[in-house]
């Protein structure tokens, strides 16, 4: 099985759902990665060479240890809202990848590059024989006026670790004293109590197209 | 895996999710129909011994016809809501036979017991270890103020006839000149269309548990 | 009565409510469609100038068939979102023709363009004393998070085949082999049957207003 | 065109769209209202044979002020919830008046019996070939979770009079000091300036149903 | 200020906002908390004189821990839902100690008492001059199809021990070997979390009143 | 206390929430009010320097007359719409002012500034410790498909004429002949008549974040 995640930033993957990526890889499947944008200015709007230098190798170590292929994009964080020429970028490299589902944001986040990656993403599975799943906002996402509705709860119990050994990759000054280690094992543990297990990660499935003869999304090899 | 369809009425197994339940039983799995009311009124509200015989005889021929196990619990419909002794019924029921997933009514049906046996399902599986996933509305369904969210396609297109087939044994004066088959066809192609294929089945998700050392739904053998 | 129908591409008018535009013209009332682009880009993202003249006769012929006036605006795709010239230009268009009811886009379609049409056309009616409805989205539409919720059922029974001959037009090298023309038969038969008849249109009215002295949707000579 | 308005209590009727009913009477419709309850209880609790009287009688005059025929349930107020006895009754109240809209409560109001009532009307008309709206909740009304969606204005400015004097004959110790009349007529004025008119009430309509050879709502002679 | 929490079973309020009543009482302010069913249920369904006696004794002993008055109703759990009897009781208690903020249920959540209690609390409040306020789901809550939308978020650092010493006292059965307390503890860090601090509870208000000359929710001696 | 109002247009915050501003100020609090436009386009669509003098003027008369401070940030309409700059300007504002609740639009109406600015608002509130609270939609707000859910209900009757006094500043062609001020003034009347009282503003709060040694919205010399 082919599984695309569409993430807008670095981290972002291995905040949200870097349990069930290694979950995916440790059966064999293939899981790429699709990175919109580097983030690298400094909090006075500075962009940053030696910023973007280090969000981009911390990017591909955290890839490399969920077993995961990683494709930067690279975009232009002023210019990324909801309009064709993001929707044709991503629909490029989905009829490239040709993937059996395609993971990407919550479109009810407070972060204007999230709410445009999902947004695109709706656009691009338009013909809905992929199926599509939304991760869970990551943890100290913006409280807006609307509610995830999770509907799908994946016991990441025995990769915990794998997926606090990436997320531990992105240690920076943004991050510094916000314990944000210790959040992502919290938020994991609040889902797995709600399921009565130790580690979960929740989605929201948008569309989950079971078609004969293509591959049934969640795949025989995924525990 | 195990596989529980809990039905207000008689007929709203095969009508909703007919396809789905051959898939299942086709691939090995088990399949148990709940039918928790035998509709026996006449439009003016007396209820015939005669009328009861016969719907219940066509219950276990059309479930006979998908594989499927059926229990009917023939409950007094004029004491159907969202209550402790429904919950408790259904709660017994559910332990006894020990799903792996749930199949209920919609919550925003436009009918009384399918509103009733939709809540009382949600309290059934609180602990959310156990998937639950909503029908879509039988054909000939009220517009309520809500509408069905369907976020899970399966692919009948294949067992279409042992759909339809169930679903004729039904024939009866109530449906009596509302080309009940070919409205039932005509959802399936409507919405397979939707994803590309000929019949498919649509279903609003709840919640779907995937925890590891349990069966995980869909399973395996589900194609 | 005087009908503005606000779509994005040339051929969502005839696909999402051509019948509902046939019985207009029948009654003699005044229906004209507003058409933001012509689609004229191969797969690989160059546009057409043949293209574009096939689709932009095609969109005239289709007219033609319902009885309807036709303004194409020809807008560029890579500028279409919900910003301010999008809104001065549908402004502008709409006091000119000065509609006693628009028709638009659903604002939780899958394609950007709808989206930015429909939330467009939300600002340009912010009077409320024109009555505004969403058409259902077009066959072959992506499944979004949202669900459309019809409250209007327009029996298009008797102009069935008038819609049917419309959308045929309209034939491409993108809708062959995709059966477009019995898929739109399809959901108008699903339609029709939600309410007891053949075929239907249905709708999401936004505001419908009903002010004295003024037409009142639907018009007497509706039917 | 025959008009059914549901009504949990004696007032509703004249404080939600006492006016609409005017129009429609005054334009030659016929118009039925259907109450379920009179209250008849003491801040108590205790049911008095005398304050029964004053509210039947009340809802009389109110009834014929306004040109409405009048028939009062008098169901016992503690079995009122959504259970198959109460759709029943409606049941049979609909079929022998064979109305084209029917009119009911939202349902999400926070009174125990405009809840029922409202979900009792949904199973009611489950055929989808009557109109359905609901009006808006009554002055006074609790504000819960949810939020009315008006998607109907219907301007009353010549008979706003009429609504007014139909409200008044229910002054009560209950609305002793609470300003009702002046109440009512707020909400009218700020419906009306939300189109740009004096007065108007507001509606969520739930389906219009527009069938060929059957009425159309509105009708024709409405204004 | 006076502070009603309403509860459907005797470890509902410690569970769900401990520790916002441990604020109130602190600060000098009166909690009542009102109990509305003591469960003593086998997992067979018989009831338990003792055991209603020891969760009886439990829910005196945590009201006193958190500083609340506390009285239970003891009502019939088999004739508990939305129905004017309910409401009728909780009003009387209502009016009776005439607080200035009511604590309530979630409506959605999956227990069929917790939803009775909470739309019967909408009833109650109905005249909007006192300020109505939803906790958040208690641990082991049942995923329904909706999702609890948090507008208020109350930091309890400094009271969590007070919040678990109160929980722990619930100490049974039921609860062996499902670590509530860790979760407890679990859930408010993570909501704490979310607003960059330790520990929080969240709620849902459905309506803030601030009236001149009332005790404004939330009170100045809240911190 | 500090309050932040991010507003759109020139008017905005009078109209929606001048009560409110004027009880804040009165009770020793500091207000800005952010102005994003300055609206000066004549109908056909020309800029016009001294209409902008003119609204400019307006604007600072009317924060005067309230008490609030006031900065325009004068941004040009046509570049307005929810991107990375627009939250960037906004994120810059709100640091250096360190408020502790933010006032902004509903992010569902019909009005794209308006639209753009609840959703960078949203954006800029991420870190969850700010309260964030969106005021009601403007008088002459246009109908989209969703409603306005009031959580805060604020009374203002005491300084209702400081409202509309402030409101009155705005005399122009555009508001001539639609009674804005008496419009105004229903709102305010049939707001209060819900909860009461004579005069209200409401608000859908966001979030409300009580933090220990922080201010609590609302603060203790509010009334």
């Amino acid at each position: 099985m082919k599984v695309l995640v569409i993430a807008a930033h670095t981290d972002d993957a291995q905040f949200c759902m870097g349990g069930t990526i290694a979950k995916f890889t440790h059966a064999g499947h293939t899981v790429r990665i699709l990175v919109a944008i580097v983030p690298c200015e400094s909090i006075d709007g500075v962009a940053s060479k030696k910023e973007k230098k280090i969000k981009w190798a911390q990017c591909e170590r955290a890839a490399k240890i969920l077993g995961a292929d990683l494709e930067i994009l690279d975009l232009d964080p002023y210019q990324m809202w909801f309009k064709r020429d993001i929707v044709k970028i991503l629909d490029a490299k989905t009829r490239e990848f040709s993937p059996d589902v395609i993971f990407t944001h919550w479109d009810h986040d407070s972060h204007q590059d999230h709410v445009a990656i999902a947004n695109a993403t709706f656009a691009v599975t338009r013909r809905n024989n992929i199926s599509l799943v939304m991760y869970e906002q990551s943890i100290h996402g913006g409280v807006t006026p609307y509610s995830f509705k999770p509907n799908l709860f994946v016991d990441i119990s025995d990769v915990i670790d794998i997926k606090l050994e990436s997320a531990e990759v992105y240690k920076s000054w943004e991050l510094e004293g916000r314990q944000w280690l210790k959040a992502i094992e919290g938020v994991a543990a609040f889902r797995g109590n709600q399921i009565g297990i130790k580690y979960a990660e929740i989605f929201e499935a948008v569309k989950i197209a079971w078609i004969s003869g293509k591959e049934v999304f969640p795949p025989c090899l995924f525990w």
